[in-house]
């Protein structure tokens, strides 16, 4: 924001405040109630929780839902079986049901192992995951690739657990069946694609990742009321085997992505956390960190690393995709993550609201993101004959959009985009894009392909 | 300034800081006077104002003036037609002249057009000017291509205006003429030149831009008692249509501008600014960095933006030439600016010389920049036996002069100039000048071409 | 060390205090008992001095002696005629020996020529050189390639003497003999080498440069006794002089240098600063840098500049080697600097040992810095089902060591080195250098070459 004066800075932070209280409530409505809807349902990484989970976004958008059998080879991995579960609980000797899954799905370790039998309090604490220092709530945990079974309560109960016999039930199946997939593709002009993915395979966790999985949606849905110039391929895929899965069918469009996203922890009250491509200044790179300085809100840019969400695997080095992350506060960083108290109060409307338009407002900025040559290069065309410059001269400081068509005009020589002249002028985006129509429109400029 | 020592920091600055206190007195009473004969002129972009302007600047130096006829088409401009003004004032009911652009010629809308007639003050009003931040000062406007009229006049003035019929006089021609602007050009060994700019259309503003108009003429008079290596071109042009006008007939020249520099503003008693050329790390952009920071002073270097003065068209995407601009406190950061408060008083002397005296500083920067290549590049030759190293060895420090040598040694690989070797090394430019000289006479280096 | 979080920081920190404190004593002790042994000798350029010095090393490390007849062309020098020194004092007029050669070899002016003769004071005064600032020490001075002759002594003595005549003897010889130098070649794998560099011409005085020889001498015993990649190659010469005739007679070997390490200044309790080859940013640099930065004690980078040691000569610019020099607190910086403070109580057993540790690590560093590619680039390969990866999943953060592994697989696409590696991703080099032998062992990665 090099030359933006501290006047201009605050108008900006003024009209973007005025956009944020006018956010759409009733967006942030819709956005929560699927994430309230999706709530309840016992996701993993297959299964039917997943299948009824695209149900539910399919009545929102077109989405091709894709089964992959078990056992399907996807580069160093295998489609594992499909896990389903119906019920399972801990009774204690008197037989009452201690823990239930049916109270809430976090209780049962991911892809356990059907189980029934007896056994002391010490062979039982084996299967038993808590969380310490969050004494009342129950942790989230998973044993995907090594057989096991295993039940998460809350640390108080476990304490409160006394010696005797225990009856544990897992009524589980894991059985040759496939792997669930969703896609949106929204066709548009051009065949080069932006990409937009969230994980799928958490059961009851608001922010991780209904969160992410709602503003997606949404984001398919108004993308796909409009015109657009590059094509957008939206991914509701489970984490890491589903990425892996769709890149391992999909590598020959790979070179068409031009810019990506993972979606994920978005409902939270916490500021904005991009985190960059590996390449580090895709165009996705600069639109968000732009973006997030037009909010005028704080926020936080952080490098690429290998660990993390599904940019993991968009990332890994024979792709090297340009697709960042954007979150509220990342994974690890908020003491709710992965645990029963990542529910529906932790996620609010409001905020999943500024996510979407925030969301939004980078997918459009990349629609718009243009390339123009400048027509009249030698010295500044004549801009007062056209209507374009204020007649009467001499007054201290050029307007805003006067200095807009001079970058746009300057900076035009084929090499720049609007994205660029927006970040070295400072200036709003829309600002710098309205100037390219309006000098488009005076036959000024005319786009770079 | 990596790696230079807090004590040789302090050095510079007594060294400078005697130099400033030296500062010939004479020059700045030349600059200034020359500013005061100059003020009372009523210059615009045309006229005979400018052709005075020019006239009177020719006693000073070789200067030769070009007429463009109006109506020449230049890239996407027009000449404008010539405009003269003999007389303008306002005559309130009982014939009293109450605005009487003899008195201040900022009290007529440059440009006005001719205008005889009588008006009531609410009609009157569309058509004056006042600054209402600062009520006692006339503000300075301009109408080049659209044709209007127009007075300023203090706000006071103004607001004590009563109700009533008002006579308004605007003695004014325009009429098909010449644009006039002046040339000195300083032939060098080289054909390679050098650019020097500056704007001579404001009326009586002393600051914004007789400051400049008068640095510029005792540079060219200054340089023209030198023989130089590059060639110098002093360009004295009505502000945006004059560069247009040059450029448009010169464009088969601008490749031999290796630098060059728009002076603006130099009068005024605040430090420097130098808004660097739009390639940003052009020889002039370092040139200039390094001479203000041997001043010791403090001083702002900001980025290229296309607005401000004539650099906007030179720095256009067709040209980008490697021009960047030298103020003191820029156009429109102080209050006089673009007012009647910009008068006599607003600049000084000393403030002139220091300006004229930093100005020269680059350009004999420039001139002396040359690059070399070292003919011993095997090792350090041995400075002792040549007497250019102290005898007796083990002293803790080295001294700058012995340090110059060795870093002009070993940069000397023919990619890095004087420049760049002064800026690695910290050490002053003509401290690493002189260690060339002195490593040429010795036969250990030679220019690089 | 962008990415490390203050808690990897503090343990980082912890691992290395420990190491501190059990930094082993015996080395310490040996590296103080060496530089002890060789404190009295009076070294020069040439002479008897620099090869007892050489013997002493002899009997530590397999060291070739070159001997190089004066009078050899190195370059623009001459190797000079051999300075040999028996005795030398001054005599008041009582006949006492004020000044005694046998009391301190910094008394003599390095390479005085013979004399024997009486003057009055005033005359003598020509040839004494004193420290007024630290009255009570001996500066050391030296006069190489003008012939001349001196006598150092404190200032407080000097300030004492009074008029009369006195009597100075200068028993010492300059004679066509040799320069003598050692090298310690260490064969490895491979034919690239690392040099690492010392001056031995300075007569007694401790940190500079004893700590330098004594820390190189122990570098080259400890690597003998590993089996190397790389070949190291050991040089102990006179200052200026020796590695100019060292690079004058290996021209050929010098493109096999993929790194160098100037050793100087190691005993004294500063902490480090490293000054960086010219190159800047060649791996030397970085792997000096990050072994710094794990040490968790501050310390300093400073850019290269041609005055210090032999890097100068190593760096000069048609060589331009990749030769940083790492010292505790530079020359020049420490008062003691050369003068009689700078002896047997200036340097400590424990700072020699933690920059005898350090460098080891360095060369540690590089020796073991590959680079590698990644066998199955395209997403994450299945750590889990080869047990690197923890079974149960959903805790929050991820365990260093797994981080490791995702880094390495991450940006092992043959572009980036282990030490890129380590540098972007914050952790130690150890851990990643592990993580690749992890990888490697699974068939994940192979070296690149």
């Amino acid at each position: 924001m090099v030359g933006a004066s501290a006047k201009r800075h605050r108008q900006r932070r003024r009209s973007l405040a005025a956009k944020g209280r006018s956010a759409p409530k009733p967006i942030g409505q819709a956005l929560y109630r699927l994430v309230a809807d999706l709530y309840p349902l016992c996701r993993s990484i297959t299964g039917s929780g997943v299948r009824e989970t695209l149900s539910m976004l399919r009545r929102l958008i077109e989405l091709k839902i894709h089964q992959v059998p078990s056992g399907t080879e996807v580069f160093d991995w295998t489609v594992p079986k499909e896990w389903n579960i119906r019920d399972a609980y801990i009774r204690d000797g008197s037989g009452k049901k201690i823990v239930d899954f049916k109270k809430s799905n976090l209780h049962i370790v991911g892809y356990s192992a059907q189980v029934h039998t007896k056994l002391s309090l010490a062979e039982l604490k084996k299967h038993l995951f808590t969380s310490p220092e969050h004494p009342d709530w129950i942790p989230y945990r998973t044993s995907y690739y090594e057989e096991n079974w295993g039940f998460c309560l809350s640390h108080r109960q476990l304490s409160e657990l006394r010696d005797g016999e225990y009856e544990v039930c897992i009524d589980a199946s894991m059985d040759a069946g496939f792997l669930s997939y969703g896609e949106c593709y929204l066709e548009g002009e051009l065949k080069d694609e932006i990409l937009v993915s969230c994980h799928i395979c958490h059961p009851s966790l608001a922010n991780d990742n209904l969160s992410g999985i709602a503003v997606a949606a949404f984001l398919a849905k108004a993308l796909s009321a409009l015109s657009l110039r590059f094509s957008y391929r939206f991914l509701f895929v489970p984490g890491t085997i589903g990425p892996i899965t769709w890149l391992c069918f999909n590598e020959e469009r790979l070179s068409r992505i031009r810019a990506g996203l993972v979606l994920a922890c978005l409902g939270d009250s916490g500021g904005f956390t991009y985190k960059k491509s590996r390449q580090a200044d895709a165009d996705i790179d600069r639109a968000v960190v732009k973006v997030l300085q037009e909010t005028g809100e704080p926020f936080e840019v952080i490098d690429f690393s290998p660990y993390g969400y599904d940019e993991r695997q968009f990332c890994s080095p024979a792709f090297n995709l340009p697709v960042g992350c954007l979150m509220r506060t990342p994974h690890g960083r908020f003491p709710e993550y992965h645990t029963s108290a990542d529910n529906l109060s932790f996620v609010r409307p409001e905020r999943l609201a500024d996510s979407f338009i925030t969301c939004l407002a980078v997918l459009l900025l990349l629609e718009n993101n243009k390339r123009f040559i400048n027509l009249k290069p030698k010295c500044e065309p004549q801009l007062g004959k056209r209507g374009l410059y204020a007649a009467i001269g001499g007054g201290s400081a050029g307007k805003s959009e006067q200095l807009a068509l001079l970058w746009v005009l300057n900076m035009s020589d084929g090499r720049n985009s609007l994205l660029d002249i927006a970040g070295r002028s400072g200036l709003p985006f829309s600002m710098i894009r309205s100037a390219a129509q309006k000098l488009g429109a005076y036959g000024l400029l005319e786009e770079s392909r």
